[in-house]
């Protein structure tokens, strides 16, 4: 993409109502605008950054045998009266009458409603396990809605529906996502933690949120530092086997939420491995057993025992609250610094003499071959300032630049920065784009 | 996909309250279900389908030099009111009061805030052309949603907004999308044709629909027999070279909806080369000058007049709707007959007996083969009878199957069977895979 065909509208100045990090960035890097309360436009330069996160989501999502489908927006009330969730929902939720006077809701969740396609066609134990999920945006009518995507009003979330026979099948399918959220999220290198967490307006007794650790996390977080350094189990893992032993290692170490901190427990840990950090929480998933099946009638035939109600879990992922944790996560004082899978653009391209016919000519090389190798790189090949050219690609975070001038050129280089550390090594164009080809093969897991 | 592990719910029976064939065989091929009146779930099968028409859209979007971004769904009433939509809009509008009572609605379209968008950041004719799109879900709160896909509420929607100095400019982008739509409904395998169109509430004095002929179409459209005759422009086209030969060529035959129907110039038209059809709109575009940026002050510097309001226009694709258009085209007795391009799936395998090893054998080696090759084979495993296979197999209208039992693999055959023309062939199982994959490799554009 050429920077003059793009829309990049980055401001100079931080917005005085952004209170974090993640916010402050996402509105001054051209990422997004306020359309109003908790409601986001996603400019270009954010669009492709939750389009990778969506798509990393979606591909360890079917990685682990779950299968892709997307429930509407909104919902009918009668859905939600079934379960005896309507009233407790209270003001968060979205509800609305159409021109018939029809109760209908914005969707906050899909339980109800997944439950209901499942009761309509799936009538035999022979048709479980089924894991079903979808990718779109919900609505909750947050009093307060702040921090940007952090806790926004419309947000976009991936959530999963499982659906089996018994309490010990649906631990499995537990399991999968489990294991498939730690892939997830090493794959955009977060370190997310499962944590003990209550199951609140979702309901049952067995929930784990996924947490990624970070100085302006909404809450407080407690945990056992070997948890810390457990590495993700890999892209690998047989999802059709026994996934028991993984999810055991994580869970055995204490980790919770303030919510079901449990003092006791914490103080047992030596000192030296005790943690308590701020977190921001990008997944959680829990087990409810029939708590939807049963009011709402979802059984199966037993091969025993007649009908029984099926036992059900749910397992969100925030996909539009990651793009913001990790901002939170990769930032200093210049801007963003985006991990290789989820930046927006994998590389820069400075030209720092536009219509300078040397200049034009390398990057316009350098250009085409990173193309060519597969490679999406935007092209500062407009006639700013190079101090706003050097200001603005780093403001973006994109992981390399290449800066390309007449005077470099002269002696046969290029120079490659790398935005994480800052370092810079002259290389001639060729070498330059070998370089960054080399370091994008480089996967996180 | 193994069939055994996907979730394809179709239906023996054509549900009673369908009236047209795409609604009928969505249901009945287990790709959607109603939620409430004109709102669907897209189930695994037909979801695959929207999502390879979303994605032609936004290549051919891409090539023309449209930048992606994503609006939200959800809208804050004040800005209609600027445009002075609002109260126009009627019931058609879902108007919605969050918990502090603030006005919003479920944009229907995005003129408005895309408008708010550009006038905030945009603010010298150096900027200009912009070209910006998204691809959201919108809602239109029908009197009577009807037909599934083709007339319901919540409905996905691909639109374009130009941003142009002065209305020659903004012709040039008229015609770019004008040239990009030609290509993408020819690479979905649908002829498409530009027809005279009326603005509605869009507004502006210059448009097009993009009709497909369809006998269950939703109005009377007429144009010149030869129009039906031209082919699409080609993938090669240069976006930015002059377009207008393009565009002209198709535009001067006459093709009207019956809104701007001129019985006298169709009266004109040879009788051999009359067509009076019925027809379905799949997209429209539209230059409306300064018909928003007017009032809503959308004002860039010109570089000899001072500050101007740009000339916009906006362009869109009924995403969600085409997937019926193309079960409206394509479809005879048994079911759909997808294209290569949008199909849900590329092939079928369907074992004539699971459980008998050299069946399972050859089955297994098929569907390793076809996706080493990059195809997405569905593969029914399942212990249904031939006789359910073949009949699911040809309602849900998978392009290519390759049928595998005992009996023919005994002769070292399997049967590859085309689901347009009903073909069968004997092959080698290599050659079967051989032969699937010279099908598809063949593009329609």
């Amino acid at each position: 993409m050429r920077l003059s065909k793009f829309f990049l509208p980055t401001l100079k100045e931080t917005p005085a109502d952004a209170a974090i990090a993640s916010h402050q960035l996402m509105l001054r890097a051209g990422m997004m605008r306020q359309e109003s309360a908790g409601i986001y436009s996603w400019l270009p330069l954010g669009f492709r950054v939750l389009k990778k996160v969506e798509q990393i989501v979606r591909e360890e999502q079917d990685r682990a045998g779950a299968i892709e489908m997307l429930m509407p927006t909104i919902q009918p009330a009668e859905l939600w009266r079934e379960s005896g969730r309507y009233d407790d929902y209270g003001d968060e939720m979205l509800r609305i009458r159409d021109r018939h006077d029809r109760e209908l809701l914005y969707g906050p969740t899909n339980e109800e409603m997944l439950t209901s396609i499942f009761r309509n066609f799936c009538k035999s134990y022979k048709e479980l396990p089924k894991l079903l999920y979808h990718i779109q945006w919900k609505f909750r009518d947050e009093r307060r809605p702040r921090f940007g995507v952090m806790r926004g009003r419309e947000f976009l979330m991936k959530d999963t529906y499982s659906f089996d026979l018994t309490e010990e099948d649906a631990i499995k399918s537990y399991n999968k996502m489990f294991v498939a959220y730690l892939n997830t999220f090493a794959r955009m290198g977060l370190k997310a933690f499962p944590m003990k967490a209550e199951t609140g307006p979702i309901g049952g007794d067995l929930s784990h949120e996924f947490i990624i650790l970070a100085e302006n996390g909404e809450s407080e977080v407690f945990c056992h530092r070997d948890l810390l350094e457990i590495p993700a189990p890999g892209l690998d893992v047989d999802f059709n086997g026994d996934l028991q032993g993984i999810v055991d290692e994580r869970t055995a170490l204490y980790a919770a939420t303030e919510d079901v901190h449990d003092a006791e427990a914490f103080a047992a840990i030596p000192d030296d491995k005790k943690v308590s950090a701020r977190g921001i929480e990008v997944g959680q998933v829990f087990y409810f057993g029939t708590k939807y099946s049963e009011p709402m009638k979802a059984k199966v035939s037993h091969p025993q025992n007649g009908e029984v109600p099926v036992h059900m879990g749910s397992y969100g992922i925030g996909v539009s609250r990651i793009v913001g944790g990790l901002i939170e996560a990769f930032n200093d004082d210049a801007g963003i610094i985006w991990p290789r899978s989820v930046a927006p653009f994998d590389v820069g391209i400075l030209s720092m003499r536009p219509g300078d016919d040397a200049t034009d000519a390398a990057c316009e090389d350098v250009y085409c071959k990173l193309k060519a190798a597969g490679l999406d790189p935007l092209y500062d090949d407009t006639k700013s300032s190079a101090g706003a050219k050097f200001s603005q690609m780093d403001l973006i975070g994109l992981p390399d630049q290449i800066i390309i001038g007449p005077r470099g050129l002269k002696q046969g280089v290029v120079e490659v920065k790398d935005r994480a550390s800052g370092e810079r090594v002259e290389l001639s164009t060729d070498d330059a784009v070998a370089e960054i080809i080399r370091r994008h093969s480089q996967a996180v897991l």
